[in-house]
């Protein structure tokens, strides 16, 4: 079995922003491939009966201030989103459009900017067309295979897919059958790498 | 301001466990004072309209199996306990009787054995009163005074002041007003702790 992490992730999610931010030092430390899985968290959500953290008062409050804990560590520019919780199916449909037909490599980052810097409304399909033609990317092609039943599905596979292999948040990475919730355990998974020969 | 942690914790809980096995090396890096805040677990989730993760059940699953990372990184002996989820307010009074009384430093790691190592049922006061023998302590005189309005209202005043400022579970520490939930976070409490003069 090769070195191989799987990563189920979703824009609208910020401790996804904080995990994708040191997937690259990971995979140079590992020689890891990484597959991208683009999920559809409130699907997953609503799947397994989990409720945002927010959803307890005191627990949203800390949590945005773990997460400025996180961001000064990795040294990340972030603004929180005020569309946030948007509904993200739409870009995450994007995405899977993208790794099929080419472009995925700007889009990714593209999406993850307008979320977490640029306070973009991702639910919004003109302004993701905007977000899309900065980043020199079809914006009409993209937007329109993302409405495709080809597309759709696909989404709704690699949601149902996380689920049916344990997940419940995002972001989750598999190494093998393993899994790893958080960005906060990127380092069990990389020593579950590490363990896998090269 | 000198250099303290406050550590707000519940012998049912087993990141708290697993918090603990740290501790002593936190404070040799830091030379910081500790203050034992015992808790009411059960009462902090009913206050904040939290609920355990194995609520739901995938996290429940998960959890398991990030404990078992955790006790293989910390090297620490772990048996699931039988009885849990345990009522453990009568355990955590005792706590605070010997805190005040003496004998805290026998009785924290003798509880924390009974309820993660040894699969005791610490919601039976027969059972605790044996594990109290076995450390050595005055079990009828722990549970005595357990069991009187004086203790009763400081675990209770323990546990509403974690709540009043923001704990939404177990183990939650302080340095300062910062709070910090979980094992997984001694690193950023202990980076606060550095932060401060001496």
């Amino acid at each position: 079995m090769a070195r191989r992490i799987e990563y189920f992730y979703d824009y609208v999610s910020p401790y996804s922003y904080l995990a994708d931010s040191q997937l690259e030092g990971l995979l140079e430390r590992t020689g890891a491939e990484l597959v991208y899985r683009p999920l559809f968290l409130g699907g997953v959500m609503n799947a397994t009966g989990n409720s945002p953290p927010a959803s307890v008062p005191a627990k949203g409050k800390y949590m945005a201030q773990d997460i400025a804990r996180w961001l000064a560590k990795y040294d990340l520019p972030f603004t929180f989103n005020p569309a946030f919780p948007v509904n993200t199916v739409r870009v995450m449909r994007g995405a899977l459009v993208t790794l099929e037909d080419g472009g995925f490599d700007r889009y990714h980052p593209a999406m993850f900017k307008a979320m977490w810097q640029d306070g973009v409304n991702l639910g919004d399909a003109a302004a993701i067309g905007e977000v899309l033609e900065k980043a020199g990317l079809a914006a009409q092609h993209i937007l329109e295979r993302a409405a495709t039943p080809e597309i759709k599905d696909a989404l709704r596979r690699n949601t149902d897919e996380a689920v049916a292999r344990g997940s419940f948040g995002a972001p989750t990475f598999f190494v093998g059958d393993q899994l790893f919730w958080g960005n906060d355990r990127l380092d069990f998974a990389e020593a579950a790498l590490l363990e896998l020969p090269e």
